[in-house]
């Protein structure tokens, strides 16, 4: 077996028993049935991912941030050169960016990872160059990467996530950086759950509508080139995914570095048990990937947030995945997923922490 | 004049010119313009709030819980029984509720306020006994409290706040424990904002709809018998608070003591500079009644969340607040306001800790 398929192998779903014991913890602790609302469910997914209750407290936690180049670039997607991904490296390496300030609230660790960055990076502190390829190909004109490419991409966001886990981290969470790659991310998630371009594509860090408009025929040509447009079904009523191309041609061709990647990073986490809070819409799409290559690897997810991105949401509810935060963030880095961290914790502190009705001498009126 | 009088007195507004240093700051900073979504729009308020850009850290945080008692009680508004709310105040003291284990992630001191509990507590480590009465009296029979009750349980929030302050907190965070409160809070919230009952009351920690619907009809009866009914106002068609009642009247009327206590520390917070993280539906209540005597106190406010009680939605609507967390609790104790804690110092600490573009090097497209 490859390394990748090592890992599919090695993932579990949730432990039934451990969900049962956790639920049942729940309703004896010092509160109201329920009144923690989906902090509850949090606490029991955990317990069921880790298949013990409770669950290990998630820390501490690493965000892994992987940065990638896109050949879609080249197509006048965004505003922002492509050299803003190789400069925003330099900020996180420096601690400058707003995933530093939000890594350092949450007790977090900050790896930088290039896998894919359209220039050489000068070995660094904080830096992992596991460099793939100098930037996807143009996404819009044929694959953006070979299925070699993506498998290498995947094994080192999977090399990067058992990095982390062995060096002490019980929590991983996804960031990116990549000039271009909500392109990437809305291809991705047409490809995956079937909607059509225009539902799913948005504004990324912030385009004007002229921009816009491109943006949406682009990956509408994306998904054409590459025999991805999703299919009429009749009977439903409804679109679905293209039938006859597997998860890996799909990322492969419509997806970045940094999509494979995370998509490794994820699968590997779930291999080892530790649980993984997605960022936003690109850890949305490279978990749909994620998914599609192993279906029990959202069990070991949790949302970290909505981003403003219109094509976040669809991901999220074609995963089954409700957010954490949703204060309409659209940065990426993996900030989504630091603000997340925090109540991750205390939804698992709860069931550390707090006595139970018995123990505290305090009325059920439930029981 | 009274302490409460000055406390009024020294409120300010946001400092205009803090915040628009702040909004020019952010946009500044290594990062797509508003790509923080709302926690831009906090880390500007509290820059009002203590009138310099960037505002100081909101560490370290304290969390009083105001615990009281109520006559309406005796109504039939909720399963639980009176006594839980004492046997509560000794499960935050023995550090093993749910307050407790959110404090302890957020690292927020605790300090549980005798008010109003309907028993005598004995002096323990943490706990602040400022008794005003042994509960309130039937809000659904006539005032709940009278006006020297009511100022005097204000001023014993403001002397926990002044105290807290003093003792080093540079964020106040609200709590409650009542059983029955959330009852008080839909008369205080109808009789603040001109919503009806039926609108406003909810299941609190979840009662059945029999006991809904009763305590639908003690709101509206608690809002008839102290001369409180929403007004219809024929020229703009909609419901308006009843006319010719004083802040403090209506606060005595339908209030609980924690409810009073609460409004008096955030009149505390604000009038010293220091924010205040609101918990949920009876923080609500409570900074209605705080803004009704002194407007300005909302500038120093933040929202932690919104409750699954449909009177705090129309309680924050009013006071213009828009909620951090939205995950369905319904506890109390101040969950909601703790878990808010560490999005509002990410926020901060972007203003302290994020390069901009020029000392990053960073290409700006928006320049």
């Amino acid at each position: 077996m490859t390394i990748l398929e090592e890992t599919i192998a090695a993932i579990r779903p949730a432990d039934p028993a451990a969900v049962a014991e956790a639920r049942a913890h729940q309703d004896r602790l010092t509160k109201p049935r329920g009144a923690l609302g989906a902090l509850e469910d949090v606490a029991v997914r955990l317990a069921g991912a880790a298949a013990v209750n409770p669950p290990p407290l998630p820390v501490p936690a690493a965000l892994a941030i992987f940065a990638a180049d896109h050949g879609v670039h080249a197509r006048g997607v965004t505003p922002w050169p492509r050299e803003v991904t190789l400069q925003m490296v330099g900020n996180f390496l420096a601690g400058g960016a707003v995933a530093n300030a939000f890594a350092a609230q949450a007790g977090a660790s900050v790896t930088v990872v290039d896998v894919g960055v359209a220039a050489d990076l000068d070995p660094a502190p904080g830096l992992t160059i596991s460099k793939v390829a100098y930037g996807t190909a143009d996404l819009s004109r044929g694959p953006a990467m070979t299925p070699e490419q993506a498998v290498a991409a995947l094994e080192a966001g999977m090399a990067v996530a058992r990095d982390l886990v062995e060096a002490g981290a019980r929590c991983l969470i996804t960031g990116d950086m990549g000039i271009a790659n909500t392109t990437a991310s809305a291809a991705l998630i047409c490809a995956f759950t079937g909607h059509d371009a225009a539902v799913v594509t948005g504004r990324g860090t912030g385009v004007d509508d002229e921009t816009l408009a491109r943006k949406v025929e682009v990956v509408r040509e994306a998904l054409r080139v590459n025999g991805l447009e999703p299919e009429w079904n009749g009977a439903s009523g409804t679109l679905a995914p293209a039938s006859g191309v597997s998860a890996l041609e799909t990322l492969a061709a419509v997806g970045g570095l940094e999509h494979a990647a995370i998509a490794g990073f994820v699968l590997a986490g779930a291999a080892l048990r530790v649980p993984v809070i997605l960022d936003g819409v690109i850890a949305g799409a490279a978990a749909l990937a994620a998914a599609a290559l192993a279906p029990d690897v959202v069990d070991h997810c949790v949302a970290g947030h909505r981003s403003a991105e219109p094509g976040h949401a669809v991901a999220l509810d074609h995963l089954g995945l409700r957010p954490l935060v949703e204060l309409e963030l659209r940065l990426g880095e993996g900030t989504g997923g630091l603000l997340a961290h925090p109540l991750v914790c205390a939804a698992v502190r709860v069931m550390h922490e707090v006595a139970t009705f018995d123990s505290a001498g305090v009325t059920d009126k439930e029981a």
